[in-house]
């Protein structure tokens, strides 16, 4: 008998790797940060002896959740501005009050409540872009979360930044102080093609080959976007992108709305990841991202909440659900975005675009211990035929009992373990007060 | 000081009467089963003395929600079968499935178990179509929620009515059994055009005019149904249900997707309700109903779950927040269906649609007190800078604390008050056995 940490048993394992079968009374093994064996939990119970056992009759268990694309720290901006459109939404109150209030000890404050919102929901890595990521990252490692941190790069100076120069030597800190770490995955953010010129853009793609990290982009995610474009350069976003080369698997590319057939084509060639936001671009107006058409191009596509300032929260389960529903109405299709698909699209895809394939994604021996424990036993999701349906059509935040990031139980109960909630909570009171004035 | 049973206080009250304010430290004063009087609590505490205090700090107070569409009992059937065509759904696993348990026993049971979920969600009234409906009435009765129960007509035999004779008796004798019921509303439900022919449309509405009772049905739901209604009447649903003279402001229709201009027009002339099921017929790739154009032309538009069966829950929280977010995109116009439209919908609307304007749908003196009281107090709606806001786009059922139906608390403390959960969860696995077979 091998000595363990942890046994998880689950009435339902997904693991979400290879056939995404269903395997009943599963369970997993957990030694150390890593995963040591997952299957049946009578197999698992033979090989092994855990110091404690959790989940158990009720439960499904499946990866973490992945958010490839958010703004953390905006969600001390959720609801202050409703029911307008993009540009005004951002330039007559996201950007004027984060030009007040933006600063490193907001976003450590914020970053804790950010997190909160999306470990209690599941979500156990989210993929940012922000300023004062070195901020971001500190928090993650207290709180014990993981994430892929963008350093923000736009054309125009900042209290953050007040040159190129300032933006790029922010951005090499990062990269060189976050490096080899175990939670935090640094890279490169440059904003948008209405942002960021393409000298900015080419010193993003170069800065983040020179260190082997990534792009994190919004891409095509307006009509204004893409006429700006075309006005400019004659070209759609990403054909634009690709004309001055940064394109490559380097880079995931946020909401990627306004797609033309050629699009997908260049996005699919040079093998990018497509962060699909659902839900920002259905209360933002922006339009209906062709998932269906990705996914059969063969172009990775995850989920993203985009900032709860858009959104208006951080759960992947909303947005599962939502992106399940709505493609097979845009497509009079209702066989497309099924229910695995919708799970896949949050744990595996994730990974995948993230180039943390390796590490998370999927519970296979070998990765890290990034697992969640939800609770069946729920009006909402009784009775039960098919597991998957239930995860992306029913599932709440509020089925999520325990999760475990890097082999670490994080939220216990449904309570957040490694800091103190009120706190965080608390804090929060006192950004409300200052920033409503 | 006058005595009443409950004051109901909250940081934010909205009653949702008249100009939508919101009313800060609010409360509510209740005595017996209805609403005695609403304000500031400085007001309602000079003027009353109360047995209980409920809500307090943190709290929002609003009206029960209301899911005007609904089939109660298909909640046995949730994730029965899902990413599958309207037709083949209906016609190769709910329609085959229902044939052989379909009971007034599984009514029974079911309903108990679609009841808990809608009222800790916060929905205290529901309208259905279904049958066995005498037996939902008993359930409803017992539970203590108010429901609009239709009995179903269609044109083919089944065991609940072998005739149009039976379907009618049985109508007939759920209006007499529970008119002037206290929660209970008796009303007529003919199915669809494309299951009802002309004559049980007509026997329909003339049984409803002669008690005096609503007509419940599916209206232009599908492009194959109206393609049915063109093929045989030459007409589309709207045009030929109003040819055979059965429209007036007595019927509520689900759906109304597939709407020309004039059947808007149509529907609005003739004070036709409309429930709009978003989640459905996104799920089922029916179609975006056109509403902000429904709404501009003065149709009351509220909002339904239809059954668990299709949706997959009976949260019309779920629904506001779809609803508000998927119609900014369709009509490329983010300040259509705003977070005060979409609470309206699920409030005030409901109550006229159902003919219960009198009784139910906003907080005022006179009315039933049928009270929500939902925690604020959660990361995912902190900071809070706009209420409505906060409710639309980020409350989930998992925030709602306290759930009053006529006066009398069903939900304390997010559990049920008046019947045993686990009873109704137990008897839920007993029939997924059976329908597992």
């Amino acid at each position: 008998m091998q000595k363990v940490d942890f046994i998880i048993r689950a009435d339902y394992l997904l693991t979400m790797d290879g056939g995404l079968d269903v395997i009943r009374d599963g369970a997993v093994a957990v030694t150390g940060k890593n995963i040591t064996d997952a299957g049946t939990f009578a197999d698992i119970a033979k090989k092994y002896s855990a110091e404690k056992i959790l989940g158990g009759t009720n439960k499904v268990v499946f990866p973490g959740l992945i958010n490839t694309h958010t703004h953390a720290a905006m969600v001390y901006l959720r609801g202050l501005a409703d029911d307008l459109p993009l540009q005004e939404w951002l330039e007559k109150h996201i950007w004027p009050v984060e030009g007040k209030w933006l600063t490193s000890e907001f976003v450590d404050d914020a970053v804790g409540l950010a997190c909160l919102e999306m470990l209690k929901a599941g979500v156990t890595t989210y993929a940012d872009m922000y300023f004062y990521e070195d901020t971001a990252g500190k928090k993650l490692e207290k709180i014990g979360m993981r994430a892929v941190l963008g350093a923000g790069i736009i054309d125009f100076p900042s209290k953050y930044a007040q040159s190129a120069d300032d933006y790029f030597k922010n951005a090499e800190n990062l990269i060189t102080n976050w490096k080899g770490s175990e939670l935090v995955t640094p890279c490169v953010a440059p904003h948008a093609t209405y942002t960021c010129g393409p000298d900015n853009y080419k010193r993003a793609s170069a800065l983040a080959e020179k260190h082997g990290v990534l792009l994190h982009t919004h891409l095509a995610e307006t009509r204004f976007e893409t006429g700006l474009c075309q006005q400019r350069f004659g070209k759609t976003p990403v054909e634009y992108l690709d004309g001055i080369g940064v394109l490559s698997e380097r880079m995931f590319a946020a909401h990627c709305v306004w797609l033309t057939d050629r699009d997908i084509e260049i996005l699919a060639k040079r093998n990018v990841g497509v962060c699909h936001c659902i839900e920002s671009n259905l209360k933002l107006a922006s339009g209906f991202s062709p998932v269906p058409k990705l996914l059969k191009a063969g172009v990775k596509v995850a989920l993203g909440t985009d900032g709860a300032a858009s959104n208006n929260d951080l759960s992947i389960l909303g947005e599962m659900s939502t992106a399940a529903k709505v493609h097979k109405a845009v497509t009079e299709d209702p066989t497309v975005v099924d229910s695995k698909t919708a799970l896949l699209m949050a744990t595996r895809n994730g990974a995948e675009i993230l180039s943390l394939g390796d590490k998370i994604g999927s519970l296979r021996p070998g990765k890290r211990a990034d697992i969640v424990i939800a609770d069946l036993a729920q009006p909402h999701l009784t009775p039960i035929y098919d597991v998957y349906s239930h995860i992306t059509y029913c599932m709440r935040p509020s089925d999520i009992e325990t999760v475990m990031v890097n082999g670490k139980i994080v939220v216990e109960g449904g309570k957040l373990t490694t800091m103190d909630e009120a706190e965080i909570m608390a804090k929060a009171k006192v950004w409300q007060g200052k920033i409503k004035g």
